[in-house]
């Protein structure tokens, strides 16, 4: 909203803009009423980040018309939480889309390079589903991806096996369940921001993945940020932020 | 209670002992009533372990009483918990009481021999007052201790300087507020029990040590086990307890 | 890690070790990668305590990997939290595998020599499930167990007729859920670690466990800690290591 | 309210009472507007239970008003929680009133018969405050109480060498901090009810008494219900509706 | 335990019991050991309550078993939380079994006299299930149980036109989720013990339960005591224990 | 209750209503006794609001009868939490109803004029459900309604496009799971008082709505206050109190 | 903000208003800036709401400017939460300044006329600060408030003493703390709206007023919403405006 | 740790190193052991971030060790949380030194380029403590930084005045209490990394910053992490990190 405000009413001073259209413009700013909800098809344009549906609990209908709009729009599409059922439904419109069960990931990839450095490490093999849809996602905004699975604290030898890997990223998503302890050992080893992802993996008074984020909120360690429980989505979102910002154009920030 | 029913049940039999005197030895199993209080004062003869003193919240007249009947009974006497105010008025009765202010220790010692090795750990220096607590503990109740602090996880090369010598133990206390991670860490790395105290050191989302809680009980390693919040004095209990079994003479366990 | 840095180092100094070795030896520390996970086949040599496997949540072909790979190399593995049909599906590659449905656990087992003594108490009949995760997991591991059931606090008697045989151990298990007072009552009656199970058992403000982890956590009585709720693999592996400390050979510890 | 509603309509009826005067009686029903608050002064009258003060955050000048009040109108009057201060400034108005710091007791009292036989017990020590606010209220009302204090469960011949006489009483007081198990050990011994008062005794994860609630809730023993933290008073009253119906005159109930 | 401990002590010494003879009664007291439980068979004899059945979470054959044991132990009994499959299982067995899928009670049971009055209030239609537990548990044990259902405080009108018939039982139990309000309101207006059980009726911030368990623990009427979260057995237990005292023969308590 | 008391005494005083009668008018105020639920069939000639009915839960038999019994008397009638196998159950006896699978509202209602201007906004469109049980609640009630759909603060600029419109409004519903912001953001742009209603949406942290609702209790904005979590008939019930507030006639409320 | 966009783009078009003081309008939106802090000075305009003072925690010298630049523009001003001190400093610089300990408001304020009626009731005397907040916040906003104190639930007839009164209000406010039951019972009363208030009033398990929200949050009445604990300034807000709406000029809202 | 492996093992095997030394090196990683801490003196060489002081708890004699041994060792020093005294004391050894009471930061800086544009935003003027925290943590690590205060969403004007500057930034930090929704507002108008930390600013149901905590984990824009409640060190911490890797030369990652 107001991005272009200025340039808005200069239109409107010169003549180039009635004040209705104006009006639209500051108000509408580019989204797509669908009567369900509202897509930002020019979302990828502005800031390099397309719409991203997340699948968990629409109904098959709307769905299919998301994926089918966001499609027709940007040759590409990412949906994740999606359901065996839902690849099903979607891909009778849309016969490309590939489906990954492990990660609940359902998309349509364009070709485009890869840039940077992202490392995606878990704790335990059960925290392999939020990393993939961490990893997947970073790779869909065009990061670079190495993964580091089963790299636990309680077997600390295994981290250590792969630091010198691990520190040549840009960025870390470090995703734990239980103890959830695996982010401040890394950040006291890295000189990049480290960003946890807390999850539901485990039993009792992990009540739910809880135990996980305050453990990881609580952090002794240097260079911590959190997200939310199992949201492997979120932190590919932010560490593509982060590489694209650390492998951007020198020109890009000149001063 | 029912330590030695048979016995006394036999004594009955052969009338050594009254009808009485039976119910009363089973009934009361030796404590004395103060009153306010109930004292267990031949338990040092029965497990070796004097009855200790939680001296917080405790009223004046009430600690000076207890102190005095314990040093009377046992020449040794452990308080946790007091404060200066507590020290300055027990003083006045027991000249050679001593007080460490760091871990909130009131004691009178006599000299006993030391055996085995219990490591007390700690993430951090705020941590040091309940590590005291533990440590003094142990001590008092006859075991060596070996201090390892500001040894946690976010600098882990802290604690691998000093893995060879914790490693030695016989049992390992490891103490953390925040994220509380170091157990897991510890345990990764030695083959003997790992007792957790989670601290209230931190702020924010640390809820007063529930965070340190639950990550310690939440650890995927293998050996760990927890005691309250703060609980440096249960620690050192269990881990003399553990470090007894493992340097008793082999006579008492011969099968 | 670092098990034998010294050794590796003096290798190298010597020419025994080429640096690439001994880097490798310094980093990998014997795990073995799977792709989706990180076996650590060395850990029975290591310490006497072979990897165990999670089941719950693991896929199929994962599963069957894993019990493959620990058999082969142990010639016996242990899997905890199995269902029938896991069992269904390991049964078939590993014909001599054994479930026990009340625990889950699915193993195959050498014979060998049992050991000391552990105590397994729980409060209620409903209990019996992890104290059975417990118990066996413990004796896999070569210690000897006895079972006492149903004597929780509210019959108190139940526990007294059985207090003498519980004495005798070098351990105690305490096994409850709703109130979770069975390891106070027992820690004031036995001089050994009590260590503590809160289980899942109960209905309304048991809020799945969490009261009766409070509960324990918060024990009045000398010698408790306390594991995750319905941990019996946890207690059985401490259990396990205290009663190795308190039988193993004394010339393991001379001073 | 409509205590009496027949016998106002039938004096409507009969003409003795006018509808401005039965319309008054049906919505005031007797209590006493003091602008800052309504006392109940007829209650004793009603059933045997005078009003009770719950000094703490009370003003000065309320709360001697409201003791003013009810000792002119009952000649006798019980506060609870009240702090030497407001002892000091209700006393130069009432010099009879007695205060006992331990339970925070501000009362002036009738001699008058004591009925029944409650038993009020506590774990520790730490918990007599409490345990004093109850007993005193029960006095207050009529009961005959009978104290047995540091009884808990850690140490359980402590309870056991008291067990016959705590049998004696008509309904039982159990209160306790920390693990909170005194309730269900003391249910399972005696047939009468057990009223458990929780305390915020203790530290760390007793979260203020939460633990202590929690333990007493889910209790697995019959007979047990439960109060709020350290509500003595509470607990007082209810096991004096108790001890009543137990010793009223049978003509009372006869069927 | 110990009930008879100077009659065994002095038959010892009369020599009419022998010591081990003495020591299995001081310490088995009358269970029945049945390997995965222990039933306490003489409880009935002992104090009029018999021993009943949780049946939730039993498996097929224990349940079956224990109804067997009890039924020919006392020709009734009496099962809690049962559901449609176990009656039929159990009716196998003893077809005279009767089933009320309300309320899950599984019962035998013979005809006896009822004394006294209890009165079952519930704040909904929705707590009805877990007040017929409440009320046929209080009419096994003997007790007449009279039901006000649907009598919520937010149409209190509703509760005022039973309060008459309500205000004559000897003991009022109160049930109600959401917002629990029922209990404080009904204790304003008796003289009796309201004994308050939270339901886990509602939705959202309820908790299941959790809310309406905090209403009434902190309730400012008088004579207010809680049970667990929908345990109308427990609260039908005491009710029947209070109700037994104010009906019993005047001269079981002449002083 | 007490609507008419004085009408009630002149009548008794005046002989038209004997004080039996008047005894009843006083106590049962209108409701209809089924036995298992209590109906109150004047509420909607009372206060203009009919009694609706919360399906979920009820056993089928009940909720046809329940149905019944208010489509005879109001010849509408309005449930919320509607199954598919209740609409189809209650479609046999009143075949004129319908059902929203939306919002789980099953209804039959009469042809009646909307008054006024309550705007019903969602952060999402998972919220959608949740807005409906909203928004048709109030139009059963009588309220007109606009819908604006998807306006989350994550993209302001949806809202901003709506916001003149939902400035018309006399009442605003916010509805928003996850973190709940909505509520805020229109509250700081309108006058009018805003109820805000967590939604249940997210995953996580969100604790089932929990989040959402802390968020909105804790809001800076002035003019919130707030239902509980997925609460959206409570919400159109107080929007429609509010809108008939601000539409009645202005004779209403001459001072 | 965005408020008259549509005139500011006219006046661009007309050439009125520059583009860089059209940007301006739309960005500004009259707020003033102070530095440390944004005062919106006309909002008193716009809304009939002037900006409130949240004191509790700012810094004297900031306060002192807010007031005084506040009562400058205004020439009355309100603030909540302050402390002796703050009335102290201020009152230099103010001397018209006036000050209520009960409540915390320091305020000056202007002569106005009164509408409508706002009913404030509360539980017991302990909640009466709040209530005095929110009293006086309405009366500053120009409603007119009827108090009605101590008629919480536990002495009912206390409320139904008042309730023909309460019942003229256009809006009701409920104050509780403890079990908060009173907007339960109020609101089955009235048809207008009731604005819950839940209060940190009580101790133990009341959490600081979260038992007492969740009550209000859970009810069952119709016609409720709650606001934060102790937000009697909230309360106020909304419930002024509902009063405006109720009782503007009715050319206010033709259609 | 292991930074350098391969080179020392290199040495050793050159003979350059002696196994002792090497040990040494694998082992102690440079810090440096003051008894009660261990300080980490070369990490400002290793990474451009100087160890920070956490000055909360510390005790006199150890704060002033620490403070003047960093400062010898880097000329500059910043300590967070520091109070009046701590200040007084440290002064008094290093008289250079600064304190800021409102972020409690007490420092010596040396001069040094400010590169790349930090955006610190707060939602209200109570946040400020926790922003200067932030903001000069940042400061002192070489960041430039802009002061956004003031600009909560319940006045989304506010923050919309200040958007275009606020793009500007590599990375922005939003502080927000209560709702604690300026996160997401934020978040969803610029296209870097949103740091956000709840502060423990509110009140009643604020849960000293859990809420808003919990606000900003269930976010629902992108490019939003979360740090502890009140950590307004670690996101300054974060946030250079990130401004650094968007602002290094770019021959630093040239592929």
């Amino acid at each position: 909203m107001l991005l272009h405000t200025k340039k808005i009413l200069e239109g409107i001073q010169d003549g180039l803009i009635s004040v209705e259209e104006g009006l639209n413009l500051l108000k509408k700013d580019s989204y797509e009423e669908m009567g369900f909800a509202k897509l930002d098809c020019s979302r990828k344009q502005r800031n390099g980040f397309g719409e991203v549906v997340f699948c968990q609990g629409k109904k098959d209908e709307h769905l299919i018309q998301i994926f089918q709009h966001l499609y027709e729009s940007e040759k590409e599409v990412l949906g994740t939480r999606a359901s065996q059922h839902q690849y099903e439904i979607v891909k009778k419109q849309l016969p490309d889309i590939t489906y990954d069960s492990t990660s609940g990931i359902l998309k349509i990839t364009k070709e485009h390079p890869l840039i940077g450095n992202i490392a995606v490490c878990t704790a335990g093999t059960a925290d392999i589903s939020v990393a993939e849809e961490a990893a997947q996602t970073a790779e869909f905004f065009g990061s670079r991806v190495n993964r580091f699975y089963d790299v636990g604290v309680a077997g600390i030898h295994h981290l250590f096996s792969k630091i010198d890997a691990i520190r040549e990223a840009s960025c870390v998503i470090a995703i734990a369940g239980m103890e959830g302890a695996l982010g401040s050992v890394i950040a006291g080893l890295v000189d990049v921001p480290v960003i946890c992802v807390p999850t539901s993996v485990g039993y009792g008074a992990n009540f739910n993945g809880l135990s996980a984020l305050l453990t990881m909120i609580n952090s002794c360690a240097n260079g911590i940020t959190v997200v939310n429980i199992d949201n492997g989505y979120g932190a590919g979102y932010v560490a593509t932020q982060i590489n694209r910002l650390a492998y951007r154009q020198q020109s890009d920030h000149t001063e």
